[in-house]
């Protein structure tokens, strides 16, 4: 049995957002998971990174964020907050991210929560080498996570061809560039398409589908994202000519299955 | 002479983020164009869609964010903070949005700005047929936009086979998803790389580098995104079969020049 955190924005509990939060919760409950909730609207989570974050400032006359983060979490003056936060993280052995696609990405309120939890020397920024590790590695290795998402538009609109873009291209910024860098692998999103339009009878076919993916979690193979340090990419972190086979765009960042 | 706002988002009035916003209204304003400025950090934005958006709701039980988006544009009850932001949009003929790349995306507080300010039935939703307008349509057709961004990484990082994605791909959710979903034109972004270690002759060359960009605002070609009546996709909004040429992943979407 494991431990999985929920991220979960929204601001309407009664919204399907919410009853696929309660749903996840009480599926993984029921198959003896211990589960926490950052439910970031009920949490009022404060969304922006200013200078409220760092009350013991290495230089109190410019923020330099990535800078006064590395001094805030190495000096253990972080907030209150962001501590829980990242103390959820390092509890958990995956991680969920349930929220409506808005503008092709995440509610400002998860994005804040990103900006500010992710603190260098946390999530990101170790290693004494002067190479980051990341990208596979990081503080948050060994976790596993998975978006949850709700859309309005149709499967075909983000389909391969379709006009709003496929969701390996779309959710790259966040899957590998959110979840990958700092080390966690990542499964294929779950995504509820016509989120307006949707009968009971749809919402009743989407949790099936969600409880089955909830069964199977820590038992999917995550995608191949290829590690920083794996030896795929040269000293210029370019992918090594040829290794890409036919894939194109982003996916030459996924190795071959 | 033209009508330039400027939406910029950092927490340090003294970061480079700021030098490139006031370098830009000096720039702009020498060329004899009107410059406006939404200081997000300076303005204290609201980040976050509430319940406070929509004071006089067409459903008090419920929050649907798409429909109270809605109803608060065409009963005229947003708040003045988003309507002063659409006043600006407005009057724009070109939009600029400065930030640095955190986390591959915005800042919370400018997605922030995004997720509010676009109501439904001024950015999108509008058209009475039941498809909606947009993709070179929408509230904002008319205009075009530029992101200015700085990053902490080396352009081989984000080259085409750099290990962060291309900025084709990593900003396609902003640039097509944000942009040119309301109907703005795009122009390429405008790069700072290595942002934490710049020496000030590098700044000076970039500073050079955004003065031509500047210049050429209202003449540069802009991305040949397709338009979704355009004809190019078809009745499941995919593209039409052949028409991507040679393109790939999201560049399928851009017309061949």
């Amino acid at each position: 049995m494991s431990n999985v955190l929920i991220v979960y924005a929204h601001p309407e509990p009664k919204s399907l957002n919410g009853s696929l939060k309660d749903f996840a919760v009480e599926t993984l409950q029921a198959a003896g998971h211990a589960v926490k909730v950052s439910d970031l609207y009920g949490m009022k989570w404060k969304a922006v990174v200013d200078a409220e974050d760092f009350p013991s400032r290495k230089d109190p006359d410019r923020l330099i964020v990535n800078r006064e983060s590395n001094h805030a979490f190495s000096s253990k003056t972080l907030t209150p907050d962001v501590v829980a936060e990242q103390e959820k993280l390092r509890w958990a052995d995956a991680v969920i991210f349930q929220f409506p696609l808005w503008w092709f990405s995440m509610p400002a309120i998860m994005k804040g929560w990103v900006d500010r939890v992710y603190s260098r020397g946390f999530a990101y920024g170790l290693g004494e080498t002067g190479i980051s590790i990341r990208y596979g590695e990081g503080g948050l290795k060994g976790r596993r996570s998975m978006i949850s998402i709700t859309v309005g538009g149709k499967d075909a609109h983000y389909s391969d061809r379709g006009i709003n873009g496929s969701f390996d291209d779309l959710l790259f910024h966040i899957q590998h560039g959110m979840l990958f860098y700092p080390g966690m692998d990542v499964v294929e999103p779950f995504v509820v398409y016509e989120s307006v339009r949707l009968t009971d009878e749809q919402y009743k076919t989407y949790q099936e589908a969600f409880k089955a993916r909830l069964a199977g979690l820590f038992d999917e193979t995550p995608y191949a994202y290829r590690a920083q340090r794996g030896g795929d990419y040269d000293a210029n972190l370019r992918l090594r000519p040829g290794l890409e086979d036919a894939a194109t765009g982003t996916n030459i960042h996924k190795a071959r299955a």
